[in-house]
């Protein structure tokens, strides 16, 4: 054993750790986050824990629904790109999308955001894309932790993880039980890849992607414009839908489409003796998924088990109110597409 | 622009993400995780999101209190020496700690781990120490994120983040409110680092670390596992000492030992015309801390705002009671140690 590994002083900061970096982060965000703040927020930035007050008192029976996700490789896309500020509103309301199928309405949000080196700039554009969606949705967020991991994250590489906490009335709660035969499916167009998919069409898109192509088929948008598109947020239509409609009798449940796609998806809301009739022609898929499957030859079940391919969220409706659901959508300026039903398996 | 990227076939599987493995893993700790369960868990795995009953019908002003974190670079250790089974663990316990020191017991914890290639065996480790601190701390495992990023992580290595949600009586938060001069600074031994410090430590023992050593100072214990040593959780001894002493008059505040070390995060509870007056000699700092600054040649200064060195909470009590608090947790085993006070600044 030697007396030492080296007669060099090793502090925090030269062993690649800099709090003044972390605490420079914090000043600057530290406005931004307080305006997502409501009377129900009981704390302030700097605590050990985010506090929330949980009375819920026009409530019945709180349920808390609660989801944790992360964005994926298309973190790597934004990266390569340098563009920050997007992939934490994606975060945000992938995690929103999934409460919000089971009816729940966003209370608050904390984030984790892990980096090999804390860049200011791009930390502070990072957190400022959760804020924007935080706030987008009505939603708090009440805590987060950045940390700096030199050797783990590698560049300019960074992850990205984040947890919704929301609530719902128990009576109003959806689920399978409801789901029947003969019901239909409403999709509600996505924009994009959303956050699924990514390690694929990375692959299959590589030289677009850093060529910054502008194919013609995208209508004149980059390649990149395209997949960083950011993950849409169905909260608003959703909740005005369940306003007008029950969610026993009318909307008998919701499938958020990500990773596995609709079939993946829409098929956990179903029980076994129930399938999915759907008509993969009733809508046509946004352009940037036909580049994927031409560039990469990927066979149209990879397609359709990778991706959303244009449908980011499916309202399984009773077949009796169906188009009275359709039309409430149009009149939001929705563009719901009826894409199948349900039958006996 | 080509036609095609490549004449070979791409599907996601052969993009570096296995579906296989992923519900592989899901399958094996699915009997692990529902043993976390308890009645106010509406829930089952592989639902959107995970439901908890929110009605709290024996409080009055039921606040929720939530954390994020994630363990830093101890996970660095954990990988380099193919011990996956208590990271977990560790970012449980430190979950439970940060809301417990507003006074919070955990209600449910949701886990992201993310890797460049699931390994089916190591992953199930992984999961499995969340599952075990869970059961420990009676905190529900209600949803989780397993994620596979192919060119994010390489080799090996790992990501885990981890959010805790509890919840506390109003009335009997744990705040800087009741802190005052005169307080009594009560400490508890921690049994290492924790999740605090790692950066420096690996540079400081990188070839003890390596070569698996096993210093005469650590009494036979290897540096790894000196350093791999699971964070404590303070839920029992602090919940047990919350019966018996009044979170008002008795116990002002609590103070969770991480980054920052005693006076960083002990700080944090402090107004500003009041400060710290520690006895840096009242305990004995366990060896590691001693290797970490020989090895490193650390200054104090770094040693002190970088690690816990020992002490993992630190209990401001009132005076008038700080020696019956003392009692209480010897009679349950516990080694308190008194460190200092509080004075006007």
């Amino acid at each position: 054993m030697q007396e030492s590994n080296g007669s060099q002083v090793l502090t925090y900061e030269t062993a690649g750790v800099s709090i003044d970096a972390g605490e420079e982060i914090v000043r600057r965000i530290k406005p931004l986050v307080r305006k997502t703040f409501n009377k129900n927020v009981l704390t302030d930035i700097g605590g050990f824990g985010g506090l929330y007050d949980a009375r819920f008192p026009e409530m019945k029976h709180p349920v808390l629904v609660s989801s944790t996700d992360g964005v994926g490789t298309k973190i790597k896309v934004a990266i390569a790109s340098k563009r920050y500020d997007t992939v934490g509103q994606d975060l945000v309301n992938h995690c929103v999308n999934d409460i919000l199928v089971c009816g729940a309405k966003p209370l608050f949000f904390l984030d984790y955001f892990a980096t090999g080196k804390l860049n200011v700039d791009s930390g502070t554009d990072i957190i400022s894309g959760f804020v924007t969606a935080c706030q987008e949705n009505g939603c708090a967020l009440i805590g987060g932790e950045t940390a700096e991991m030199p050797g783990m994250y590698t560049g300019d590489d960074f992850d990205l993880a984040g947890t919704i906490v929301g609530v719902v009335e128990r009576d109003d709660l959806l689920s399978r039980e409801n789901v029947q035969a003969g019901d239909i499916l409403i999709g509600l167009p996505s924009v994009g890849l959303h956050t699924n998919g990514f390690s694929l069409a990375r692959i299959a898109l590589v030289e677009q992607i850093s060529n910054d192509e502008r194919p013609k088929s995208l209508g004149g948008e980059s390649v990149v414009d395209a997949l960083l598109k950011v993950h849409r947020s169905y909260l608003h239509p959703i909740q005005n839908l369940l306003t007008k409609f029950s969610p026993q009798d009318d909307i008998h449940a919701l499938s958020h489409i990500t990773g596995g796609g609709i079939v993946g998806n829409t098929s956990r809301v179903l029980s076994d003796d129930l399938k999915l009739d759907i008509d993969w022609t009733a809508w046509t898929r946004l352009p940037i998924f036909d580049l994927i499957q031409q560039y990469g030859n990927v066979p149209e079940d990879d397609m359709r088990r990778t991706f959303n391919l244009g449908i980011g969220l499916i309202i399984i409706a009773s077949a009796s109110k169906a188009e009275e659901i359709v039309n409430a959508l149009k009149a939001m300026d929705e563009k719901p597409i009826i894409m199948g039903s349900l039958s006996k398996a």
